[in-house]
């Protein structure tokens, strides 16, 4: 048994695609895909936290696909131009862990 | 040697942000936060496929860092909800299997 | 007879808004509300010129619905923290006007 | 003396863009453009309101900017479909009007 990789994920999606004829779509869509996957996500958290209350479960059940929706377009960008998700995401919690550990409050541990 | 899978970029995620008091953002702020990196995203998109063309070296190294930004908010949304995103992905991947297998063009194979 | 102004449009918003108890929204709740227009307006040019083509008449209707809904949000924010609008779009002229002469092409006109 | 109407600024943006041989962009992407100015204003609002806290003076000059840029944006894709904004702005109030009338606690006035 092995937990999904991003490497894996990255592959699964790029199957997938292929699969059709059209393949990926230009990457103005696809942008255009993550700004519907992100409105739709706001609308969501806007519910769980905002002015327009719903009930929390026909949330919650919606939240986690949009994330993945938006997880999901991500990687279809990112294989798209041949960017390796797994070494950009260690870069940036290096570039993180270097440029923000003198801007917030570090918890005292003693 | 073993790749980075979803289960260890939560960790780490987690694991980064539960050093410092604040801890997660209140959801909207997280929000806010996805709709800078996708807006930045869009800068670098418009830039390489859109009318205002800038040298493509200047991008590249930027749109993956981009990216990875994006899948950082995400984590970081799904954390302060407790999603599994490994899950999420697997059934938006049995999702789109179902809902767009007749959509478009199955490639011939023969 | 005469036209809408910007001005009226600030306050037909703000006189409507004010009817309610709740009155304006807390700035990262009208923020997400833009998301989820500008999610919606993807979806709308999307589909008009990307690869999920839907029939132009089903679009057009909606199309100026969602433009119309942005300028509403935007009017919110702009009243929630007192800004005209006027005075900063024609900001906003003036500065395109100067950094962008150079930027294109102007038309030859002999 | 008289105040900028809507159909000013539609006129104002066109004949500003009609100089240009480039014209209007495509749709995708202005459409990214619009994202950008919203990824800037989710920056400003969350520095104002979030946690990321800036100096007040730093923000206010340029959150007026970033509305007006969001309005010139979505101005130019209404010109580009040849919406007429003024129209399809009081349908939307008026759309407002009838659906959120029961929504939310009108104020008593007695």
């Amino acid at each position: 048994m092995h937990n999904l990789s991003f490497k894996d994920a990255q592959r699964h999606v790029d199957e997938w695609i292929r699969q059709f004829e059209e393949g990926y779509w230009p990457p103005l869509s696809m942008l255009a895909s993550i700004m519907e996957e992100v409105g739709e996500l706001a609308r969501e958290i806007n519910d769980l936290e905002g002015y327009k209350k719903k009930k929390e479960s026909e949330i919650k059940t919606t939240l986690r696909l949009e994330l993945a929706d938006i997880i999901f377009s991500v990687i279809c960008v990112a294989n798209y131009y041949k960017i390796d998700l797994e070494e950009a995401f260690n870069d940036i919690m290096k570039k993180y862990t270097q440029r923000d550990k003198d801007r917030w409050t570090l918890k005292r541990t003693f």
